[in-house]
C-alpha cells in the first residue's frame, strides 16, 4: 500500500455490521441548542430596531460602514458592472435554469369524482418572498439565480433579496445585475440570523414576506428555524439545511481523475462539507488509483487546507455490487449522488432518497451547481427522506375547489350527513339537510 | 332592528380603515411558549421510556387502562365492525378522495436546456409517513381518510397511525376499518404530543417516520413543530395548524338558510373556530334574513352553547362590492371560502390566499369536509398565503437528475469553469476541466 500523505478511511462493506453501517454514515450532531442562544436575542433585536439593528450588525460582523441597509431598484448601472463574458455566463444558467424549473408548472386539474361533482384545483404565486444570498470571502451569484429564477417561473410579484455587504459595503456586482434580472425590489444588505429576521418581520417601507428560502451557514439556518415556528411571523421556509455533501458511486469504468475532482469539490465547499466514495468491485490496482488521485489533487488544489480537513472526515466503502451500493446511498440520503457507472442511467430506479443525481462521466456536480438547469438548493443532513431541493412548486400554493350541482349533492349528500352525524357534527349534517337533501 | 338573542358584531367596510381591518380579521395570538413547557417534558419522555410512557398517558389523559400501546395489522375483523351503510358511506368519500388525489399525479419531467445536456424529474413516495387522527369526544374517520388516501395515492409503502383510545381503552372500528382498508400496519394508541413523539422517534419495532401529517389541539401542533426543528429527529411535518377557520361571501342571489347552517357548521368545530361572513350589497332586510336565519339555528343547534360562544368572537362586514370583499378574503386567506354568489366559478380568478373554496349553492363546507374529493387538511391562520393543504405531493418527493454527454460539457463546461472561479471553487473548475473542456 502506497502512503499517500491525504487518504480517506476505507470500509469494506462486507465486513460491516448494520449498526456500524449506521454509525460510519452518521452526520455529524448539530449543536442547535447554543446556536439559537445566540441568534434569538439577534432576531429580537431586529423585530425591534429595524434598519438600525442591520447597520450595527453590519459594523460588527462584516466590518462595514452603512448609511442605510436596503438598496432600493432600479439599482444604478454603476452598481452592476459585469464582464461581458460573466454576463453572458450568468444568462446561459439563467435560460437553462427557467427551461427547466418552467418545466415544472402544471395545468389546472379538473376531476368530476361523481356526476355534479367537480373537484379542481389551481396554483398561485406566493406573494412575497425572500431570498437569502450567502456572502462573506466568496461572491455567489449562483444561489441568487437557483432562488430567483423559480420565483420568476412561478410568478412571484415581489422578491425581496438579502445578502451580507462586503467590507466596503458594496454588494457584487453579479449579485445585483442578477437582482435587477429578476425585477427583485429590494436588496437588504444584511446576513446571518439578522437577514432572516429583517425578511420574516419586516422593515419600515418593506411588507415582511410570506416564505423565505435560502442555504446559509447555521445562524441563518436557526434562525429560518425560528421563525417558521412563530405564530407572529407567519413564514415558512424553504428546508432545513446542513452541511453540503456528496456520495459517489463508482465501477471500474470510472475515471480515477474525474472521481477524485468530484469528491474534491464537495471537500470544498467548507471545513463541514460530508463525502462518501462508495467503489463496487474495484481491483486493488484500480481503487489505488482513485486513491492516489484524491492524494494528488487534495495537495495541489487552491483550497487545500479546507479540503483535507474535510476530507478526514469522510469514508470509502468497497463493496462488491452495485444492489449494495445503492442500499448504502438510499441509506445516507445524499443531497448530490454521482453515478460513475457503466450505463450509469440504468440505476435511476435504484434510487429512493437524493437530492439531485449526477449521471456518467461527462456529469460532475459542478454542472448543476452552476447551469445544467437544476436546482442547487437541495436537502441535506439525510432530508432527503421526506424533503425534495427547492423547485418550482416551492413558490406556489394549490388551491382546491368544489362545486356540486344540485343532482350531485342529492347524490353525494347522503353519505356526508350519516358521516357528520357519526362525527357528532349536527351543523354539518344540517348544512346539507337544509340544502333539500333527505335521507 | 330586531333584537336577536345571537348576533354577529357587523361593520360596514366603507366605515373601517387599514389598520381596523387588520385589527378585525386578527387571529387570536397563540400562547405558543407555555404550550411548549408542557410539551418538550412529555416528548422526552417518550423518547426515553417508549411504550411505557405512552401507556402511562393514556392512563392519565384517556383515563384508560391499556397493555399495549400498539395494534399491529392485520387487524382482528372484531375491530371493525362498522355500519354496513356508513361503510359504503366512507368506500364512497374514499373513492372520491382517491380520484381526485391520483389525477394529481405528475409524470416524470425531462427538458434538455441545450444540446447534450438533459435535466429530468422523477418522484418517490416518502418511506415512512405517520397519521395522527384526532379523538377525544369525537370520532374522526374522515381525517383517517384525507390522510391516507393520498398516502396510497403516493405509493408511501409504510403507513402508520396514532389516534387516542377511547376511555374503555379501544379505537372507533370506523378508523380501524379505515386503517384496514389503508394497508396500515400499525395504530399507535396515542394522542397528543406523545403520539408525534412516538411516531417522531419510534418504538421499539417500529421504526421512526419521513413525515408527521394531521391536524390536532394545541399540544399536537407545538410536538409537530418541536419536532421539525429536531436535527434529530430528521422528521417532516405537513404544515402548521391553527384553529379551524371559514369566509363567506354572500350577495342577494344567497339563501340566507344555507348561508347560516355554513357559517354555523364552522362555529360548532370548537370554542376557538373563527368565521368571517362578507355580505356584498345586500339590502337591510336581505341582511335581516341572515342575522335571523344564523340567530334561529345557533339556538337550535345541539353544539348551541359551543356555537354561540365562537359566533360571538365572529364578524360581518357589508360591503359594496365584490372586488373589496375579495380583497378582505385575500388578505384573511381562509381556511375554507364559500362563495354564495351568482356566477360563483366567474370570481374564481380573484381568489389568492385560500385552503379551499366552495363555490355556488349547492357546495357546503361539510361536503369537502369528508366526501367531494378534496383534501380537508388545510392551512389556517393566514398560512394560506404560503402553504398548500395536504395533497398529494405532500407524500412524495422530487429528485432531479442530469446527463450530460461529452458535446454537452464542452458546450456549457466553459461558463462553469468561469462562474465556479468567479466563486472562488477552484476544484469546481477543475472537475469540468479535467474532462477536457478548456478555456
Ligand atoms: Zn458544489
Ligand atoms: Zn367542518
Amino acid at each position: 500500500m502506497v502512503n499517500y500523505e491525504v487518504r480517506v478511511p476505507t470500509y469494506k462493506a462486507s465486513a460491516v455490521s448494520p449498526s456500524e453501517r449506521e454509525r460510519i454514515l452518521a452526520r455529524p450532531i448539530q449543536d442547535t441548542q447554543n446556536i439559537r442562544k445566540i441568534v434569538e436575542p439577534i432576531i429580537d433585536d431586529v423585530k425591534a430596531r429595524g434598519e438600525k439593528a442591520l447597520i450595527e450588525c453590519a459594523a460588527k460582523f462584516e466590518k462595514a460602514e452603512l448609511k442605510s441597509a436596503v438598496m432600493k431598484a432600479p439599482f444604478n448601472e454603476s452598481l452592476m458592472k459585469v464582464d461581458p463574458r460573466i454576463r453572458e455566463d450568468i444568462d446561459i444558467a439563467y435560460n437553462n435554469i427557467y427551461a427547466f424549473h418552467s418545466a415544472q408548472l402544471r395545468p389546472n386539474i379538473s376531476v368530476e369524482t361523481m356526476r355534479g361533482v367537480v373537484c379542481q384545483r389551481m396554483s398561485r404565486p406566493i406573494e412575497r418572498v425572500g431570498l437569502y444570498i450567502p456572502g462573506g470571502t466568496a461572491v455567489l451569484p449562483s444561489t441568487a439565480l437557483m432562488l430567483g429564477v423559480p420565483a420568476k417561473v412561478a410568478g412571484c410579484p415581489h422578491i425581496v433579496i438579502s445578502t451580507p455587504v462586503r467590507k466596503d459595503g458594496t454588494v457584487a456586482p453579479e449579485i445585483v445585475y442578477i437582482a435587477h434580472k429578476l425585477g427583485a425590489e429590494q436588496i437588504i444588505l444584511a446576513g446571518g440570523a439578522q437577514a432572516v429576521a429583517a425578511m420574516a418581520y419586516g422593515l419600515p417601507g418593506i411588507p415582511k414576506v410570506n416564505k423565505i428560502f435560502g442555504p446559509g451557514n447555521q445562524f441563518v439556518t436557526a434562525a429560518k428555524m425560528h421563525v417558521q415556528n412563530d405564530y407572529g411571523a407567519l413564514v415558512a421556509i424553504d428546508l432545513p439545511a446542513g452541511p453540503s455533501e456528496v456520495l459517489v458511486i463508482v465501477d471500474e469504468s470510472c475515471n480515477a481523475e474525474s472521481v477524485a475532482l468530484d469528491l474534491l469539490s464537495q471537500a470544498e465547499h467548507g471545513l463541514d462539507s460530508q463525502i462518501v466514495l462508495i467503489a463496487v468491485a474495484l481491483t486493488d490496482e484500480q481503487f489505488d488509483q482513485v486513491e492516489a488521485a484524491i492524494n494528488h489533487h487534495a495537495l495541489r488544489l487552491s483550497r487545500s487546507s479546507i479540503i483535507q480537513h474535510a476530507i478526514k472526515k469522510s469514508v470509502i466503502i468497497r463493496t462488491d455490487s452495485t444492489d449494495e451500493a445503492f442500499e448504502w446511498s438510499n441509506l445516507y440520503g445524499p443531497e448530490h449522488l454521482v453515478l460513475h457507472l457503466k450505463n450509469a442511467s440504468s440505476y435511476l430506479p435504484k434510487i429512493n432518497n437524493a437530492g439531485s443525481v449526477f449521471v456518467g462521466p461527462w456529469s460532475p456536480v459542478s454542472m448543476g451547481d452552476y447551469a445544467s438547469g437544476t436546482n442547487h438548493t437541495l436537502p441535506t443532513y439525510g432530508y432527503a427522506s421526506s424533503y425534495s431541493g427547492v423547485n418550482t412548486d416551492s413558490f406556489l400554493k394549490y388551491i382546491t375547489t368544489q362545486e356540486l350541482t344540485e343532482e350531485g349533492i342529492q347524490r353525494l349528500g347522503p353519505s356526508v350527513i350519516r358521516l357528520a352525524e357519526l362525527e357528532g357534527l349536527t351543523a354539518h349534517a344540517d348544512a346539507v339537510r337544509v340544502r333539500g337533501v333527505k335521507l
